[in-house]
């Protein structure tokens, strides 16, 4: 099988108050923005909030006074970022944070975290941290260091799961497997009651999809190749409602392997039996935010043997 | 600190029985093979089975049928090899095999495995293997594909530790280090008895050293930084002899997580308490060897805070 980088880049933007919408931006201008990134507009869904577009390699969320955007693969998001700052006096930014999730294939990426930082801070002045070991799962994040007072309710998280095992892993790497029958196993429905949904199927596999509902987002993105498999799901509905989210997920895609990582919320998740934290960490930031990380996984029990390498 | 990659490229190549001793090949010649991979020779040893070459960045040792160069940084091992390949017959090699082991910043190295076997593959017939997940430690080899039979005392085993701990590791870090001072806190006089031992210190911090007995050779390298430590052990000391010198080193230098590699041996260590493995592979090898792979790892107690990056 083919290997994809599931791993994703990811940008928030908040304007400060009186700004024109971001919502009230062509339809156009985004797509030149997403372009930047290497990705582009498959389709969306609008409600009286919110715009979710969904990429070719992720996501869009445009909000009134703010924008987040994911891209995974080898795309180019931090372009993207600076090609939007050169429209913008940053001086009317808020709140501005860039995230990378350590990668699968670090080497394949066209720029690295730090490369990222370079461009970005000849636009903005910021800080930047790295939650988690080196060696092991972690987070990187940069983030403009000027003081900012989040609303109550703008608590995010991610939950990224790795090496998905059981029926509906195989289910997602099978030829059989249909739009519908993906959203029957990841229960949509019932976990994301009153959510509008946007999902797509690549080919020959991977899912994306988008949900939402007023003001509150939720985002999934599957990569199930087997020995680098990676679904990450990220929203900002809040404490149990998110748990209850979670906990299903992780019943259902059975990873070895996942992390948590939130802004200014601590969930406790039902982790499986034999799942154990090997690493985690926590930084309030000047932003505003207080990020956690925590690695989780299953130790193995079995002795596998070695993946044969395709040269 | 400023980063460096401890993590080594390694080669092993076995000539077939009737050729020419590799120990009469000129130092010009192994000078000019080590200088393909961008490394020098600082300092050597030799006994009446071996020539043991500490380098800039890691080891070379040279037996009469065979040899063995580890190096790390953003080293160009695959080049010193190919080079070496050049120069003789590969109808003549008995053994070959080449490995990589994770980096922890790989987007920083000259080439991937990918592109190493690549230009190995010009000359060499093979088959590759990745002990452990993608997303944690693992270890990439690639063989020559044909059978050969090791001798019987023909076992390695490596032991790779990262984030080390304790007063040693700070003694290691610090200003007021000396080589006799290391020498003694590594204990090599008990540890290694009857080996010839070479050894470096490296400015600002790092060390180095090899060691001989007959036959039998040990190596190790210090990479103490901070948030990226790295200290690799490998010999070919076989059974009891081996364990006693990686459970001590466990002792000594209190690795959060720590790897061991071995070539047709299986060690059991002394793991400290609260120590886990989260990951084994074993995986026999056309080219006569079984290899193992572990992944060890003390699960973090207490949550750490982020590190801040210096951008």
């Amino acid at each position: 099988m083919l290997f994809f980088e599931g791993s994703e880049k990811k940008i928030e933007v908040v304007l400060q108050p009186g700004q024109p919408s971001l919502r009230q931006l062509e339809r156009e201008f985004w797509q030149q923005i997403v372009a930047k990134a290497n990705a582009t507009i498959l389709s969306s869904v609008h409600n009286e909030e919110c715009d979710a577009y969904l990429l070719s390699e992720s996501s869009l969320f445009v909000w009134e006074d703010r924008f987040l955007m994911l891209t995974c693969g080898t795309t180019t998001l931090v372009d993207a970022v600076v090609s939007f700052l050169e429209r913008f006096c940053t001086d009317n930014l808020a709140m501005l944070s860039y995230q990378r999730k350590n990668e699968y294939q670090s080497h394949l990426q066209r720029s690295s975290f730090e490369e990222d930082v370079k461009a970005l801070q000849q636009q903005v002045k910021g800080v930047g941290y790295q939650l988690g070991y080196l060696d092991g799962h972690h987070n990187y994040i940069y983030h403009l260091d000027r003081p900012y007072q989040p609303n109550e309710n703008d608590a995010t998280v991610e939950l990224l799961m790795y090496h998905i095992n059981g029926a509906n892993a195989e289910y997602l790497r099978s030829d059989e497997q249909t739009l519908e029958g993906i959203r029957q196993r990841l229960n949509w429905e019932a976990l994301l009651p009153g959510f509008q949904l946007d999902d797509f199927l690549f080919e020959p596999f991977g899912y994306s999809m988008n949900a939402i509902r007023g003001d509150r987002y939720a985002t999934m993105h599957i990569t199930p190749q087997e020995n680098s498999s990676y679904v990450s799901f990220e929203t900002n509905l809040e404490g149990e409602e998110a748990s209850q989210v979670l906990n299903a997920l992780l019943k259902t895609l059975q990873p070895d392997s996942y992390d948590l990582i939130s802004f200014s919320q601590e969930l406790h998740l039902d982790h499986q039996p034999g799942v154990i934290c090997v690493d985690q960490a926590i930084q309030p930031l000047s932003c505003g935010y207080t990020l956690r990380f925590a690695h989780f996984l299953r130790p193995t029990c079995a002795v596998r043997s070695a993946d044969l390498l395709t040269l």
